[in-house]
């Protein structure tokens, strides 16, 4: 088969939530596609399908790769293997898939794993989108970073050691996947001297959102889709 | 005069160059806007209002910023002083005001200028939008952050000594600002042993993009919008 006939992968992100988040490419790619994928946990429903609902095309074939949620990671593998021979059978009869992810498809993205299995034998696109950062700096109504502001990214799974050793450097920070370590992330903070200058962002963007300064925060654990912000020391937290 | 007849002030980021990656709600709060202001280098074109241009109602009003590109923060701040006022005129008389934000307005975004000046008087509304970091990564074909991944975001403008502190603790980096760094960049991160993790990327999304290894690049000097992004020692750099 000439390669020509093959169809194209587009990784295209939907944002963070609130479905006027996504950009006009997506829009329009996801309402020309013949086949669209998503990630979806086992037995449950595709958040990125969620958001991108109103302009998937009514006759467009669906892959839906379920991902089983233990930590194993190997898990997860297996099911991007098997989502992976689904999207390649369709690439090969000259149809383009679109995959469809949260936020941006290279940002935490879930779109790699597609990506690295299949972008070497087709045409490949990568249409980012607005990440779960903006969307969280937005909803906490305060500039996260400016000028040369040093902003660091970290995640809730890491240990306290590897978080404090970036903390104690300064500048600004995006805490991403708090979920079950809210406590100790709480904790860690407090003992920096952190807590006041950190803000809490849960389903950012969507009717169900919370967006308040972490000391604020009296639930004892977060949701997957959690965030923790944490303001350079020369901005005063004014929310 | 009742707050509610006061107009709402929306600080909108329109994305890194490609019009297609404005989001839908930009585009409709743009479509409506009676008023629209956006900062432009003095004497020259607005790249936020150039963005945004397809959308923007030939009946609004505009208020262009003009923004003095000399070191001195004093200029520029001079310069927002008086385009609140403007600003603040509109709002007071009950016109919404849609301020255009090349990339995202909390994120290193020029919106923060007017948030200040006045967000205090006025509802305020932010949407976010995509930055230029995942722009650029996407132009560069290559996952820039997973799982648990840390990723910095670091200045050209900031001294080598800062620079190396933060690049020795490892992850994954973005370098905003490059511009007429390059050539001290490209020297500590040769020294750093990080060249062959490094990519480059001028205007990205726009039709005059430039996205390279690091390493090809033999052009001595960067333009304003350009970034190195240097990716985790884990990930195989394959651009």
């Amino acid at each position: 088969m000439n390669s020509s006939t093959k169809g194209t992968l587009y990784g295209v992100g939907v944002g963070p939530g609130d479905p006027e988040l996504i950009t006009l490419k997506a829009a329009r790619l996801m309402s020309a596609a013949q086949v669209i994928a998503y990630p979806a946990p086992e037995g449950g429903d595709s958040f990125a399908r969620e958001i991108a609902k109103a302009h998937v095309a009514e006759a467009a074939k669906e892959i839906s790769i379920a991902i089983p949620m233990r930590p194993e990671r190997k898990a997860a593998q297996d099911a991007y293997d098997v989502g992976a021979v689904a999207v390649r059978a369709e690439l090969e009869a000259g149809r383009d898939v679109v995959f469809l992810c949260e936020g941006d498809p290279f940002f935490y993205g879930t779109f790699m794993y597609l990506y690295d299995r299949l972008a070497g034998d087709f045409a490949t696109e990568i249409i980012p989108g607005v990440t779960s950062i903006v969307a969280c700096a937005s909803r906490l109504r305060q500039p996260l970073v400016s000028r040369n502001d040093v902003l660091t990214v970290l995640a809730g799974p890491m240990s306290d050691e590897e978080l404090e050793a970036r903390l104690k450097l300064g500048g600004s920070f995006a805490i991403m996947k708090v979920g079950r370590h809210l406590p100790r992330l709480k904790a860690l903070l407090e003992k920096l001297g952190l807590m006041k200058r950190a803000g809490y962002v849960e389903r950012a963007t969507l009717a169900n959102e919370k967006a308040i300064p972490l000391a604020e925060l009296a639930e004892p654990s977060a949701p997957y889709f959690s965030m923790i912000l944490i303001y350079d020391g020369d901005e005063a937290w004014k929310n």
